[in-house]
């Protein structure tokens, strides 16, 4: 039993700390700035770019592989901090190439890419030079039964043709290319129906319908509506076996759902920062806010929640690493309901602590209960998770 | 004790809800396309504009005054039903001349304002041609300590000179006036400092600094930030006497609280409608979500906190009408705290159960969220109605 | 819309609450000591008899039937305060003849006994000389599934034998009468299947088998197990025709539900005063406990709470009224689940308020949240009621 | 970072599992019936002491304590799952002298008392012959403000003469000596004005007054009210140094309320196995409530939040073993905050699961929620420790 992170992880924490201080906090009213001055709500900040190349030469870059052969080759349980330190500016993460969906994408493709996929997509990933997409949400299919999907892939000489309509394929707007799930053979059993199709952006028949506001927000990358309409792919573009899409799928999708509930933790860590640092200074009738015990129970209950949510996903990461991401998924569906409702109690706190100013866009609190809400959902809604825990938990007493 | 509201709110009511039916919902997405198409997010879209002159000529118009020599002069209990049914979508009151901050507006104009004042801002107002805006918020000074507040009105000659910077005037972008609130005598004991103004958003030294986004969102209206540069008052537009701005403002706080909790209720009543047409509709493995548990659980739950706030908001509502505004206030405290905060949790339970559909501005459950969770700050924050709540309580057993 | 009690209702309330405050909470110490003193938990303090005498003398009795031939023939409405009235002591329903299980055998009585019945059962009930239990739930059988019981009543001559077990009798050990449900024709449709009998406690075969203590308590009337054991019933001991016994139960199911909806809030009111009480007096570091702002917390929203719950319990005990018991269910249904919850979570802030206190039987607390705590489970648990809801909720919809 | 624990407590902790397998929840039934059988509801029975023998034959004993000249010598990481597995029955840690108040007691003779007083009561103690108390709560004190203590040390020769009253002496009704905190000093400064004396339960002057209902159940070693009448104390019996009675007393606060956690943690775990069984094997209509999501949810909530109050409380236990008792305060407060109220909440949620079976005494769900109640409330209330969280945190950002 030991709670301390190893050396290792300890010394990238204290650069990361040191880093975020001096680059990333100081920024935010900038990347903020730069994409309003831009009139385009998708504008990629020039600064998100500077801090890469800084991040990057730093050695701060790829942290979350725990793939030596392409980073620092942490376990999930030393990467489980450094995520959390990254996750307090929600946007942060992309500066140390570290950000969803391209560490899920880059993580497949390391394990399942041929040499050629790899050379093509995996290396300009690495590098920070492309960003890219997963499409495998419908609008008629809940998340939790595939097979509902709708998008076919049909075979046509060696290579296929994809056709069909996506859903919340995030970053979309900025990604180089979509890894698309798609059946591929109706008739198959439930779990072989599915294969994994790599399709550049600029493919022709490939077409970008909208980008979804979601919570009345267009974010920067965008979670967008994609259409695939008659797309050839060729037989090379296959990511893994025919009829393995959801095998494929499935292995990006612990460290994923893991990734996301550290830097909700990190998120949630943050806002009770913030919540602190204004109940200090914000003067009420009867002096600062602090004095008072309604915000000082919000202060606690926060710090509580924090800590209880961050050591479910610390163990969760422990148990990918010690037991396999296969046997962990108990661990990673509850350190993923936790989180996501951790961050969202402990933002909406801070946003009330902050009034009137906690639900304008100059402090990022509404950019993290948007971050926060939407994790709730995606990934399995809470609802899915806890069916599956419950049952987990009534077979151990059967 | 009767729960039955009166024959002619019943009437009114049975025409709004056919109203609703026939013209509301179903150009619910033609206002959001109008504004999209616009390329403009303060863009008025024209249905409004045509539903106000059918609702117009239906009668359908001012409710909200309880002052017969404006609209039908109905009381509050009457009038709370038929908020909440325009509540069920979060543009409507505009429709039917009942939106904020309009309302409160002309419930002051009408009850405070001189011939001369009623003559060129009420009647416009009443008839639906100019909107107005209500600035007393400052970035830095709480809505609760109105001894903080910073613009100032200095004489000059017979009339005044405003300088300040005020914040959440709701629907300033669309404003021909703004009632602003000043300090005029900043020597006065604490009640008698601020007078209350009446300045066309026209005037020299007015300009409107940005519309500030809420959670992420800019609504058509907006949320502004106003700046007054050196703006001159005549005497003829001071609104009320001088040093009484506060006992002015006051007049408008108590039904302009509850009318927001109308809808609140409204609002919520038709989240609840939502989340059983999606549940009735979606197809999960294992049959439609309605049979979920889990989701059945959500509904009732719903419903039960629904009706319970309807209940005190109705009660506020009556007890208004029959013990008086001033007398009315925990009353008033105790529906305002109770609505929104279960318009937020219905609301959110909504978009769980749409999943990635509910938080898309494809159904209107993100803009009711904001809308619900911007009333549990705006009007006092939650906090502070309990522990003035928790005030008088303790009172009464001493 | 009126949330005014009736005249009489109010005039009666005027009384009770004098009542209240010159005999009942000053012997509730009394209450308490003399079971104390008795060194037997079942013992029937004669402090209730004294004030049953006085109640009587001043026609505060019967006030629950709304059958104007047996009391003041109040309706639900006008009874709902009184009876939230005597549910601020636990014990006081008892003092009025208003206490449950006797009010709902009066009631089936009254409605359904034959001129025999009455005058055997129903006048010494209706006089308070007699207490009496009902006994339809079993160990193994849940009360939402009636299919399940196990007790028979089977034919013998022109009479019935007699035999189960009944678990959760309440008021057993003072019962001189069982009304007990019987499957008297397993053969038969679903719900032809069981009759009602009426079943001296003194006939042979009649074993009250234990009191059962809940949690960790055994109250005075005791919840009892107890066996029958080829108990012979003659047939003029049916209560209703044969076959009918659940829709006898259910005549008193809905009333009764209400009625105890109207103890809890009550209940819960005195817990809001209590909690008030405590906070003025109770010395703490930096002064009195009213002024901690966590405190007000809980009194606020408590005083919230109860005043929600307690406008939906009138509703329902209106819509009863005006409705019918039976078109009323749903508006029952939410009263009892809002009711009981709020009763428990109130109480539980008022025990927290008292400290250690709180937790001793030196404060009526304890013995409130036990009442609160069952109610969540008789008479439906909360979640077959729910289930219940969101399925006419959906249907509203469909 | 490793979750493991180290190889000795995983060893005793698999032996801790059969013992209880074997010899505890056999019991369960035994012990209830003995103390009912008894009539006293203060008995201890007799099986407690059997399975005492045993257990400390097996090695199984004064497991808590981590000075190794009296036990193994485990870190409070290592007791921690120990202490979990004992809390899984109410009265079983007392099987394995690992039972407070005796625990905090031994802590502090081992720690501060002289060769005799540790010959006389720390050696019978250790060896589980005779229990203790520990008297410092009054009735009109709260914990939190010893400046309120109204128990009186006066000197008398050379030693002291004590007068006061106590309250929730734990366990009095068995103990051979309290450890009594009385004032020694009223003139000193706030923290050097008491001292703590060691008090034999059969000193004239000595009387316990009663044994204090709590949430309406005696429980068998009593929480008592008692009296100390002109007591004489010698000198001799001052444990640690005059006027140092609360840093004494303090030294047994950290490690009991962790103690507490552990237990309550492990209460929890138990109440999540239980509402799986149950859930599993009720059949209602439809099929087995396990197949019922609103039972499902129950299920899964409560596992995430056992497993996250457990990494609070381990990690609690873990900073005390790194850091020092003091330092850890803030861990150990958050530890009790969550684990306390997760116990009540599982607790209540298993409760809700067994039906009415779940109130009464033939679950160990009653006892167990009675536990986690008092809980939030003895060894400061959460809202105190809330309070000093909150300043802790406010200091971090300021």
């Amino acid at each position: 039993m030991d709670f301390a992170p190893s050396p290792r992880a300890q010394a990238l924490l204290d650069r990361l700390t040191t880093f975020m201080e001096r680059h990333v906090y100081p920024n935010e009213r900038a990347y903020a700035e730069q994409i309003a001055a831009s009139g385009d709500r998708h504008h990629r900040p020039q600064i998100v770019e500077t801090l890469k190349q800084r991040a990057r030469e730093e050695g701060l870059w790829n942290l979350f592989l725990p793939d030596p052969r392409h980073g620092p080759g942490l376990t999930n349980a030393e990467y489980a901090p450094l995520a959390g330190m990254m996750g307090r500016v929600v946007w942060a993460s992309e500066v140390f190439n570290c950000s969803a969906p391209d560490t899920g994408n880059m993580e497949i493709l390391a394990q399942f890419g041929t040499p050629a996929q790899q050379e093509r997509w995996l290396r300009p990933l690495l590098e920070g030079r492309i960003r890219s997409g997963f499409s495998m949400t419908e609008p008629t299919a809940p998340g939790s039964d595939p097979t509902q999907l709708q998008t076919r892939a049909v075979r046509s000489g060696d290579g296929w043709v994809l056709t069909g309509r996506k859903w919340f394929t995030t970053g979309a707007m900025h990604a180089s290319v979509f890894l698309v799930v798609a059946v591929s053979d109706p008739e198959a059993p439930r779990h072989r129906r599915v294969s994994l199709l790599l399709v550049p952006a600029d493919a022709p028949g490939v077409r970008i319908v909208r980008s979804v506001p979601v919570l009345g927000h267009i974010s920067s990358p965008g979670e967008c509506e994609v259409a695939f309409e008659d797309v050839r792919v060729p037989a090379a573009d296959l990511l893994g076996r025919e009829g393995e899409g959801f095998a494929v799928a499935q292995a990006r999708l612990g460290p994923g759902r893991i990734h996301h509930c550290m830097r909700a933790v990190g998120m949630a860590d943050r806002a009770v920062e913030l919540m602190a640092r204004r109940a200090a200074t914000r003067q009420v009738v009867g002096g600062p806010l602090a004095e008072k015990q309604m915000i000082q129970d919000f202060i606690a209950r926060s710090r509580i929640e924090v800590e209880a949510a961050r050591f479910l996903v610390l163990h969760a990461a422990w148990t990918m690493d010690t037991a396999g991401k296969k046997e962990a998924w108990p661990a990673i569906s509850m350190a993923k309901v936790l989180a996501a409702q951790t961050a969202c109690r402990v933002v909406d706190r801070a946003i009330q602590v902050h009034g009137g100013l906690g639900v304008t866009d100059d402090v990022p609190l509404a950019a993290m209960w948007r971050y926060a809400r939407i994790l709730r959902i995606g990934d399995g809604a809470d609802e899915v998770h806890k069916a599956k825990l419950a049952e987990h938990e009534l077979r151990r007493w059967r």
